[in-house]
């Protein structure tokens, strides 16, 4: 057995990476990639009562939960954060965050600009990364390009993104979405650089 | 023009990124294949009063200055730090370094731990990375096996060595050198990633 002078990364807590992003942003392809790059990541699927749409698999795009079962859960500490939007609540279970972490793989929390602040101040070492599209023109662009909203709902969701926007600045990196590869590989850098902070290697 | 959300990444200041690590960390290797991989760095030469070694080459290796000239630059304000080791004062001139920033190049700096500490004071900004040995028995292994030294002076590095890397915490990051390649990835993700925090696209 050799003398290391650090602990082994192998033996690290994986990290906890908090990300938000504005319809638009293209984040759901961006993370696409990043899943297909890089192992040892974990998709932290949220907690709703709201009810299932058409297609939505519970555990996969949700964990769909009563109303009694998601208040049970916030009283025995059981929810990273929660918040209600529309008479629904929304949070992140605790519990698959803390037992993969544990073991090493890095979770990664897709999640909106306040829920992200709530994860910030429960776990002040998670690493929080803000998508954003690179122009409010470009932005317009790919909500318009979808093709299934009238003018009202995409000037509504426009208004939205610029809001959140704003939020940017309260998040520890900002990942320009002008092309999906070179986001991808900045996320993908941004974790292996936060694994390499020297407080990790603390400890034998 | 379009409406950019966030100042060019184009525009955006240089990283100011200070590098150490021993003897027998491989630290030069590192950073010349850092050097292939990417381009926008420029490499920081320092200035020293000691006379040139057979073969250095001035403003390559070293700025070679003369007493005086050292100390005029030091009242003038024209050095970023400096030191004194066995009577030769050795430092980091400041124009380079804040001319190459401001026209968008990431600045290195190969420094030891001293001199990286008065760096972080005097550009808190700064970004800086420890480079290690895995471990003792690897150390010593790449000490013996440049096959020049006799033991004293092995075990004198070796024990220099130990004590600088009780200062890799001060570091903002430790690179654990078990394989080059990979260590200069670690290096070029630093880089990219803290590109990427969001203070650095702050203004438009």
């Amino acid at each position: 057995m050799e003398q290391a002078f650090f602990k082994d990364e192998k033996s690290h807590k994986g990290l906890l990476i908090v990300i938000s992003g504005p319809s638009g942003s293209g984040k759901g392809t961006v993370l696409s990639r990043v899943f297909e790059r890089r192992t040892g990541l974990f998709y932290s699927v949220s907690a709703t009562t709201r009810a299932p749409r058409p297609g939505e698999i519970n555990g996969q795009h949700y964990y769909f939960l009563t109303r009694e079962e998601f208040e049970e859960k916030i009283k025995a500490g059981g929810m990273l954060e929660y918040a209600q939007y529309c008479g629904n609540y929304y949070g992140t279970p605790r519990r698959a965050v803390e037992e993969k972490r544990a073991g090493g793989l890095d979770v990664v929390l897709e999640i909106e600009v306040q829920g992200a602040a709530l994860v910030k101040k429960a776990c002040p070492d998670c690493v929080t990364i803000f998508i954003a599209p690179p122009s409010k023109e470009e932005l317009e662009r790919r909500l318009r390009g979808r093709g299934t909203e009238d003018d009202e709902v995409i000037k509504k969701r426009l208004e939205t993104a610029v809001s959140e926007i704003e939020h940017a600045f309260d998040y520890d990196y900002i990942v320009v979405n002008d092309e999906v590869e070179k986001a991808a590989e900045k996320i993908d850098s941004i974790i292996t650089a936060e694994k390499c902070r020297s407080s990790k290697y603390k400890g034998l």
